[in-house]
């Protein structure tokens, strides 16, 4: 017999909902939504972009984003996020979106972050990593909704502080 | 041989990061961290609170406030635990606080709401939902430090829109 893992949908005994269950060993894989962190990092009036090595949207460009691991707060999660796929150094200095996207289960918290140096490197998930400015951002060729709303906001939001953090715009 | 579900702890082929992965069939039980939602409601100035009904922490007041489920927005968790501890609906008006909480693999946020009339019950997870001045807030037998932080926020925020969301405090 093949085991086949946690691939049984049922109500636990004492729950309420229908959960992720191994009909070999009982395992519940509880599922819960995933954070997602990352920063609009910005060195003078030019933009941080990373163009995606991996799937999914490979080639498309997008702020330093990805899932929040264990044991890092969500500041710490998007700094590492910068470093991983851009090899840069920058400092929080607001938040400046959360998206709830309940369609995938996810909550993305985007920050605003200052680089500490102009320097940057493609890291491992990065076919390639550029400084931009505004004119320059490749607009048409972003990886998802969220980074040009997450790129509208810091524009918007710029020299401000002490704002509440955007949420997802109702899109006409 | 009794199966065990996931219990080795390896970096699968791939990753960066140790992993729970089952030794009988391969399965990787990803552990992110969890978003837990909530918030301080009132109805004029008195504040909602429940009596834990379950572990841990029973017999300990709380604003409802629970683990964010699949398929919802922040803020429709939110309310959702608001019903389901408290029987009360309320509108949701600030983003009052986001704490991580890195040691358990947390981020809390709470929100500000409005009770939309003053009715409440104890729901199924409560044992008992008061409606307290705050004066009257039982501050010695609070389930958790950052109820208390987030009663205080709200008190400090009284009246005031347009801020961003508190932080976990830096405790003396």
């Amino acid at each position: 017999m093949r085991l086949q893992g946690p691939n049984l949908r049922m109500i636990p005994e004492g729950d309420d909902r229908e959960r992720l269950v191994c009909g070999d060993c009982g395992f519940i894989a509880y599922e819960n939504p995933k954070v997602i962190v990352g920063a609009v990092c910005t060195w003078e009036d030019k933009y941080l972009l990373c163009r995606r090595g991996i799937e999914p949207r490979v080639g498309y460009w997008t702020m330093p984003v990805g899932y929040m691991e264990l044991h890092e707060t969500t500041e710490q999660g998007a700094l590492r996020e910068v470093w991983e796929e851009a090899r840069a150094r920058a400092e929080i200095d607001a938040l400046l979106a959360i998206y709830s996207i309940p369609e995938i289960s996810q909550v993305h918290m985007i920050y605003r972050a200052r680089m500490l140096s102009p320097d940057f490197a493609a890291g491992p998930e990065s076919q390639d990593v550029v400084l931009v400015s505004w004119e320059d951002i490749p607009w048409d060729d972003l990886a998802y909704p969220n980074v040009r709303w997450s790129l509208e906001y810091e524009r918007q939001m710029r020299g401000q502080s002490g704002f509440p953090p955007r949420g997802r715009p109702v899109e006409g």
